[in-house]
């Protein structure tokens, strides 16, 4: 990768920032993009990307299909990701024709679950206890380990509770292990945690910092359904959580907004659950509740810009909403800052939208 | 125009908003119905509009094109404006495919100063003296009632003060009168006033109605330069300009976001110097001071959904950002929220962006 472009000079207003992924992060960073008079570029490996829609710079074609991720790169100044999963290839490939951030390191590390602990254990942060599960014959040690009951993950492309399940006993590990065709995991070990948090931090390449206060999140069905900002953290937490973000983005000489998945526990230790080198669903409240949101911030950071004040000017909840939930968008219309995201199917568990309500802020 | 079209129910999330005109209103038009899941399609007489930039669906052609604007009609749900002088023909041509927000007669009422200002009168508001001036013998009349200095101002396509001129005397106003090529014209008699003011509302499809705090508005070189909130208005002044743009709103059955420019007299008498029917350069402080902003009220309006709350959470100063001023963009992005249009050329008092400053909520 010694070819790697690298970003001389900001972005100028005009320019295009290329953006892989045509989801709803790719719609709201692009919505930001626009703000800043930059153009935004979409590349999606379906037709009917939500993020074609507010864009006329857009490619349609698998994301492994070279030839079209090149004439993508062509068009554009910088080229960032809505999603972390791009295979190495393209991101090399992308990497050698214009600046990419964040870069592949940042990639290389978040898109692997065992590599990605094994380097937030390296900067001295916690995580939950986990064993690498790569054949049949480790289950059996891992689950000595670890015992149960313990969460199979495959290392690699979950999200959203995908590519994991709940294992009870060393048998039911083998079990689920067969069922993701041996696909290299990890046992991960249960946390006993009092509640989950996050915190949205961006870097720029000058290497200054800027964190968003951080949610508390609520989880059903493996689907983010509530961010609370100011949540249960105290501020203590809070500038912990800030800390741990700094370090992060810091040791992976990021580029860009990341988010960072915590679990506090009882004794108000901060256990990382995982990384996301990206905008985050528990920041969306940041469009309304600061004067730079998350997709703003991300752009300023990729782009070359000065980061933008992430200073927080009201309380805030920020609400999903799921599937069929997106049948009522009149009434919640009524009821908050309504966000909706151009998806054509309401299917079950799809996040069709968010809606976020603000109150004054309190002293937290 | 027996066969408007009206809008028999709201146009659901997946929908297509048309917007005649390209500007940055259009711009942030569009960027505000992306975040409600409708579509938006840009109809501009030039290539390059700004928000051609921000949505896939566009048309350039002029705004007289019978067949493109028919055309245009097919893929919109409704239609509405970012500018009041479409001609005439164009709009019942609209109206007659489909619905149409605001429709003809608010249109047809402020596109003629001298019918606006008839029509402000008859609802018993205060204007600034006038006579109209439809021929050269009218000039000595008119310059005799209004007497000197006055403005002479074509009835039709005037903005940021083009199409008006400053006169002193009799001879100035007929020489003044002849450089129009005798365009109906009105002599409009000077407003000693304290300061400038506006009033920023939405009335929807079912009469319910929404404004936003009165900002007071500076102007340089006829250019909007700066709008604050709260400015010097006192709370009882912005609640009549509240109800004057209420009394306009309903007298005109409008359907959409309205702006009233007011005059402050040194007597705090508010006089109603224009009505804009469409988003308004002093309401741009509402996208961040705002749980709704006047361009996602006018969306919603137009779209037949309910209004959204106007209710202002902080203070606000929104100052333009005007020609060679945005090559300071970089040193911009670190003082507020700055917003550019995507316009390739910085041409001398053209309008490039705009910067919002917050400040916390005072008790005014």
């Amino acid at each position: 990768m010694s070819d790697v472009k690298a970003l001389s000079h900001p972005v100028p207003p005009g320019g295009t920032i290329g953006i892989i992924g045509g989801g709803q992060l790719g719609r709201m960073l692009a919505l930001a993009a626009a703000r800043l008079g930059l153009k935004a570029a979409i590349y999606n490996d379906e037709d009917h990307a939500p993020a074609f829609q507010v864009t006329p710079l857009q490619v349609a074609a698998a994301y492994d299909d070279q030839g079209a991720l090149a004439r993508f790169a062509e068009i554009c100044d910088v080229i960032t990701f809505e999603f972390e999963n791009l295979p190495a290839d393209a991101i090399a490939l992308l990497e050698s024709l214009k600046p990419v951030r964040p870069g592949h390191r940042a990639l290389e590390t978040t898109q692997d679950r065992f590599s990605e602990k094994n380097f937030i254990q390296s900067l001295g942060l916690k995580t939950a206890p986990f064993e690498a599960v790569s054949s049949a014959g480790d289950v059996v040690k891992a689950f000595a380990v670890i015992k149960g009951p313990a969460i199979l993950k495959t290392r690699r492309l979950g999200y959203d509770g995908k590519g994991q399940t709940q294992v009870g006993s060393a048998e039911d590990c083998a079990a689920a292990f067969a069922r993701f065709k041996q696909a290299p995991s990890i046992l991960e070990g249960f946390v006993d945690f009092a509640f989950e948090a996050s915190v949205v931090a961006a870097r720029a390449a000058d290497g200054s910092f800027a964190a968003y206060d951080p949610p508390e999140n609520i989880h059903e069905n493996h689907i983010l359904r509530r961010s609370i900002v100011p949540g249960r953290l105290s501020r203590a937490q809070g500038d912990e959580a800030k800390a741990i973000a700094k370090a992060i983005a810091e040791a992976l000489d990021y580029v860009g907004v990341l988010a960072v998945e915590l679990f506090v526990g009882h004794d108000g230790a901060l256990i990382v659950n995982e990384i996301a080198p990206r905008v985050h669903n528990s920041g969306h409240w940041t469009i309304e509740a600061c004067a730079c949101s998350q997709f703003e911030q991300h752009i300023r950071a990729v782009a070359g810009w000065p980061l933008g004040d992430p200073t927080r000017h009201a309380d805030a909840v920020m609400e999903n909403i799921i599937g069929a939930e997106a049948h009522a968008w009149e009434s919640l219309a009524r009821s908050g800052a309504l966000h909706l995201y151009g998806k054509r199917e309401a299917r079950l568990g799809r996040k069709m939208g968010h809606l976020t309500r603000l109150k004054p802020k309190s002293s937290r």
